[in-house]
């Protein structure tokens, strides 16, 4: 019931969806409780949540909210259903949270695009551009760039000389590709977003600090998304290469010749240094980090806050700093604790001691 | 006597203020020393300071500063008053530094703001802007969004489709409003500040890794200031709601979801998971952070490089990682210390245990 | 044989470069092996490199990938000259990553670079800009502005009213420098970086929170590099200042107040509090931080993830958090281990004592 299939006319005008109640209850197979007739068109917790809203009970600790909450449907679990309340339109299904990501997409105003280059957009003669390609008021295309179908570069951002895009990637407000870096088809750069920069490097030449020149590559392969303000250096002899479908959160750090696997997630504030390897599949939480040069094999994960400082093997959770494995980290935390308790014994302990 | 009914006419031509030392006593009810028509057009600390700058001698420690400044006049403390030293246009005060904080408007430079909308800004016809707003040089303002009176839209902005912004908003150039974004009275969106995205959410759906679509709203009440670089996601299915007055600091992330309540500080660097729950009156030193779905109540104080993965009481301190009680967690560096330095009898002890 | 008198004919059309083995052999004083006429056009790992490519064999570890290398040419030390593998043409050099280094130059692309102001730059009139000045799209800058010969002002960025920017100066796609901020010559800003803010300071003033109104400087003195995305704040009653040559990696936050020394070296993610004073030399590692109103001597080197919260003496090497010197950190560490291999005896030790 999920398909693309279901008829359009479930959208109403202006681009905003109104489905009736038993519209919802067949599209997640549930059953409808009330009126088959209600409509609903947005989404909201039931604390939020208005008569034209569609919200979701998930859990008998919000019980305080759904007793009150002026929702117009609520999907229920089974156990809930009988709940007093005051929301009367109901839809029963087995779990209510993830039939609710399932209709997110109904609900989702998809914002206006426009067709075609703004005319106060700078785009050079010499750049080639696809079918299908929007680019908005004040993005700076140079020359040599070349942009695939479908792609939507996005207000005041700068897409550097000689730079490929593939098709359907979209650049959100602000962001900026250096020159000659690569994006895959459909890789997403959010707003601030910086890719291809020269990375922090340089060398001492007779008597000054000299930047060293970079040669390397920035890539981002298929289906890469890049949080906002994040900052992906370019590769200063090897290249920075980012794998097919990682996922960066916001003001992430990735720096010269990383080399990131595919399917990745990089939580906000993460900071890789300089040519450490990262398999596939690997997982970092919020403000962790990894030193360079290091290697972490596919399918680790580093707990947030976690600073890896040595490889780390394959389908391992390592946390702390310095990194270890996590239940290595967790002994050594309780037994800390238990040192802490032993404390004043083991003084008197010593003092005894010293007078014996 | 700090009131805003005096006299226009201190301040000079250009903007810049010229201020005599007689009047610079009066306004702060202090004493003053030496020649009252000294005049002083800026403010500068006591090494710098030259001529025509006004400074501030508040501790001893600063004597040798003091004894050779150039600085024109300087705010002193009762008992520095008789220092030895170049300055002879002296102001006693009781509190030298709060007297100079309430001097600082004075001094300070008004940007120039220009009436109205620059030539280049791109405004989309069903913009609605508020009488006296400006829209500097490149700002793209985009359909259905309004702007309170008074707003101040800075150059190269972006303003995303049906936001919402109220009066005398201040955006600063490069930041970005993804649509449908809402944003109070005198919100300041610092350079490169971005709000509203669709936060970092995926789900697994048939064997690919989606994107969760977002619903929820980014809401930023009145009074709100984010840092440069700073980047706040709208919510989920809930909302991303910072409370009115809340001031964040660069380069911090607020994720999906999480409530901010009033008068919180997030210094530098600081990151908070999804969901997350924060009472009125918090603050995050710099590179604190915050795990997903957890409570933090009112008053409580993250200190700096605190990381919080629990729930945190009302008005208490924490600190560390993981983040605890500080009062606690300074007691449990003491014992450790303590236990260093008896390691080596401890180990003496246990030997002679195995021998015996 | 690396200076600047090389005849300009090494490099081919278009700004790509083509030379021959025989070149590469006599520019870095080494020993050919092979074919002379070898002509090499760019630079590439031995596992990415092709027919075209100059590429460097340095450890033993790397022999799989030299086996099977397709690389037209490869520098290689003397131990390493005789190794079997795929590429015969190859120069023999006492250390080939520095020659490398040293060859980088030739085959960096110089981005072409338009002469003078873009017809979409709005430049005020009152700005005054030196010979040979660049100024590419949609660049604001503002009235009282003063830029140096040579400089380079890139797409989407905004230069605030009375800033002054030396000679040389560059700054990529959306850097945004605040209204009277001040940068040397040759001064750097990546995309995206924000310098000259008004800092994090709020004062209460009659029940409400105000902004300290900010009057100190932001000044950067020559070759002063800013890395993506990093925010440098003006000072509040002093100034904020950064030392000749220092470089700042990306996502780097430097508040207001703070003094930092010449030739500086700053991580990213590394994140400085108000009025700290770093001295010459100083190096701050990846995701490390310092507190405010500290000093920090000469020299000094914080690990990656320091925490500074009190005075570090020039010279030292400094980690952990809070942090120490960094052999005072190794030495409790290595003590907590083995306190932890004890546990078990000390409890069996007090569970005796208590029975006896």
């Amino acid at each position: 019931m999920l398909s693309g299939s279901h008829p359009p006319q479930a959208y109403g005008g202006d681009g905003q969806v109104s489905i009736t109640a038993a519209d919802v209850a067949a599209r997640i197979d549930g059953q409808l409780l009330g009126d088959p007739s209600v409509l609903v068109r947005g989404v909201a917790p039931l604390d939020r949540a208005g008569p034209d809203d569609l919200s979701f009970f998930t859990h008998g600790r919000y019980g305080k909210w759904f007793a009150t909450s002026r929702a117009g449907l609520v999907l229920v679990s089974q156990e809930l259903a009988e709940t007093e309340g005051v929301p009367s339109t109901r839809v029963i299904v087995a779990r209510p949270m993830d039939a609710m990501l399932s209709l997110l997409a109904l609900f989702r105003h998809v914002e206006p695009r426009a067709a075609g280059l703004h005319p106060t957009a700078v785009i050079a003669a010499g750049a080639v551009l696809g079918d299908g390609v929007t680019v908005d008021a004040h993005a700076v295309i140079e020359d040599g760039v070349v942009i695939g179908a479908g792609s939507w570069i996005g207000a005041n951002t700068s897409v550097g000389a000689h730079s490929t895009l593939g098709h359907d990637v979209r650049l959100f407000p602000g962001a900026v590709v250096y020159p000659r870096t690569e994006l895959g088809d459909r890789v997403v750069l959010h707003a601030g977003a910086q890719v291809g920069r020269d990375g922090f490097g340089f060398v001492p030449l007779q008597g000054r600090i000299e930047r060293m020149p970079h040669v390397g590559r920035c890539v981002l392969e298929h289906d890469v998304e890049v949080g906002a303000n994040s900052c992906i250096d370019r590769g200063s002899v090897d290249d920075t290469i980012i794998g097919a479908g990682t996922k960066l959160d916001s003001l992430v750090h990735i720096a010269h010749n990383v080399r990131v696997g595919r399917g990745c997630f990089f939580a906000a504030h993460v900071g890789i240094a300089g040519s450490t390897r990262i398999g596939d599949g690997v997982q970092f939480g919020g403000q962790s980090g990894c030193g360079g040069h290091v290697t972490i094999g596919a399918g680790a994960t580093i707990a947030a806050r976690g600073g890896v400082i040595g490889d780390v093997p394959a389908g391992e959770t390592w946390s702390g700093f310095p990194a270890r494995p996590h239940k290595e980290q967790m002994r050594i935390l309780a037994a800390m604790a238990r040192l802490g308790r032993m404390l004043r014994p083991l003084e008197r302990l010593l003092a005894r001691q010293d007078k014996s």
